[in-house]
């Protein structure tokens, strides 16, 4: 089958689509490869147990639609994040919800703003809507750079919090005032890693009409195979996200799932505390190694070797085995970003890295600036 | 908490959201309540067996990301319908893929055009890209309206087959013809219902480059509650598709169950062959009880009392616990959409119907025209 020529091409597809290249997420392997895989931040521990016991009975009505709006998913969310159920929905992982948000706000050359380097998706979100993005350089040590991104006066503004792959994280009260003085903008912030963190902003969406919370079930839930993320504002930004959400987003396994596992809070919770504890352990030896790395309030380390490429390094560690992130920028090849695995995964990394730390050629020269990482 | 006045609206959301309404699916009843649910075209049996014991195994591994691509799945597909994998797309319901379309090919006031009455769900999508919609009426019998769609010069052109809520199918041929004469622009083929009809056009994206065609595993494979959908096309329309596709779309479980399900299509024939047999007998005695009812190609039937409002009918129906569709527009009042169920729900709807039948007030005189139903 031949190519489609250009101009059958651009009579089919909107300029902005042919332009813009698709996002490329972590490497997935395929099953039967063994990798320890520390890439996309993944829970190493698996999800609550009655999970398990949830999909036996949904499976029974998988010839009927799901509920729309995930009712019961919604009613479990309201009562453990205590919000009323109009300030809630619930999305196929909170990239979804991420779309969403992009595509009931942002026209063509309308302006998006995020601190840089961040989670590149929004890149990719932005270029399908032909916004503009303004894209504003983290101060040093990851400090918000609170007063342009009020200069930047964007349409929809975004905080990743933790933020990927720095892993760092913004106190609450200082997207407090960067809602405030951003209003009637929107302001998103993406809390998909903050049950790693010590703190949240959720109850910013009670005080402050412009801000949407997202969380997702991918990390801490031990949830990234089943696709659930929740989204939580002003009940007028959930009516008009609602119109562009497909009509039955969520499958009834999902919702099952998702129910379940909020009902189950303390096994997750249990499951964070191991991964910050051995956070902490990983910080400090990859520090001791002669890393880099911002303190992390993620299920994931940010180690950099500043001005170095660790192409070489990452592809070492797959030799091994072991899957991290690479981000192949120019502005993040000094950085791996390495998710927290468990003790016997971690061990297994640092018995590969210190020998190739040791090998000349993993660290080739190269300049660095901040930009593009990913989930 | 208060309400957004206008202009906080208006500084978050474009303008086409706004004004735009969201689509209306179906009713889906709540857990417990009793009712024939014969509204939006599910299948009466359940999927095959091998379906629920996949489950189990694909639960074990959520903790982890799916396939971006749904590997297992494609791979299936490819073999069972016998097209290279580049030219296969999986998508969270076939609806996600016709949102994925619509964001590829349509900026603000491109047409898109499609015969009418058809699947609202076309005109939610058309309003979130501020596309014109233009309708082309059916004709006498829902004949297709060839030279009237070709001559709308749409970017994208869809076409329902078999048509909901009609039930009624256009020959391949024609859609051949259709393919042609549009070329290069797009001509996309929804046939979610069409393992209940004679033929299909999937053949027709080897031979022309410009044709999507779309399949749901909601109906014939009785697994609406897992959203599953496949696109077929020519590989570099696969590419552009995947640009604006959601990183991971489809859930481990979805993955699983969609790759299982069509290993087992002997399971998916022989429940179509019930449904069909069922889908003559229902055909007959609507029309003995005076209904007009188009030959049904589809797992539904439409019913009409030409120039009544059949409201009175369907609500009395949800009374006696059966759940029909009913599309309060102006130009479908005087029909409903009748799923085939079971053979005794189907006795049960007949029960219901004939005294309901001889009530006055049932049936009240209104105007006609085509339009708007869902799925």
């Amino acid at each position: 089958m031949g190519s489609l020529d250009r101009a059958d091409s651009a009579r089919m597809f909107r300029r902005a689509i042919r332009r813009m290249t698709a996002y490329v997420p972590g490497e997935q392997p395929r099953p039967g490869q063994r990798l320890i895989k520390l890439n996309t931040n993944e829970n190493p521990y698996p999800p609550s147990p009655a999970v398990r016991r949830v999909l036996a009975g949904a499976a029974g009505l998988l010839r009927l639609y799901p509920a729309p709006l995930a009712d019961e998913l919604i009613v479990e969310a309201a009562r453990l994040y205590r919000l009323p159920r109009e300030m809630i929905v619930a999305g196929n992982g909170s990239d979804e919800l991420l779309a969403m948000i992009f595509r009931v706000t942002l026209g063509a050359r309308d302006r998006v703003a995020y601190p840089l380097p961040t989670y590149s998706l929004y890149d990719t979100l932005a270029a399908i809507q032909e916004a503009t993005v303004i894209g504003v350089p983290w101060r040093e040590n990851f400090v918000l750079p609170l007063d342009e991104l009020v200069r930047a006066r964007a349409r929809l503004t975004i905080v990743c919090n933790p933020n990927s792959p720095s892993g760092t994280c913004v106190a609450a009260a200082k997207l407090a005032a960067l809602a405030r003085r951003l209003a009637p903008r929107l302001l998103v912030i993406d809390e998909a890693y903050v049950d790693f963190a010590d703190g949240h902003a959720l109850e910013l969406v009670r005080r402050y009409r412009n801000v949407v919370v997202l969380r997702s079930f991918s990390k801490s839930f031990s949830l990234a195979g089943m696709r659930l993320g929740l989204g939580f504002a002003h009940p007028e930004i959930i009516q008009q996200l609602l119109k562009v959400k497909d009509s039955y987003n969520l499958s009834r396994l999902a919702i099952a799932v998702g129910a379940r596992a909020l009902r189950d809070v303390a096994w997750m919770r249990r499951n964070v505390e191991r991964i910050k504890t051995m956070r902490a352990r990983v910080e400090a030896e990859l520090r001791r190694m002669g890393f880099e790395v911002p303190p992390s309030r993620a299920n994931f380390v940010m180690a950099r070797l500043p001005g170095r490429d660790l192409g070489p390094l990452a592809a070492g560690l797959r030799k091994r085995g072991i899957l991290v992130r690479y981000f192949a920028t120019p502005e993040l090849k000094d950085a791996l970003r390495i998710s927290i695995g468990t003790p016997a995964e971690m061990a297994a990394l640092m018995r590969a890295l210190r020998p190739l730390m040791a090998t000349p050629g993993v660290a080739t020269a190269s300049r660095r600036r901040p930009a593009a990482p990913a989930r």
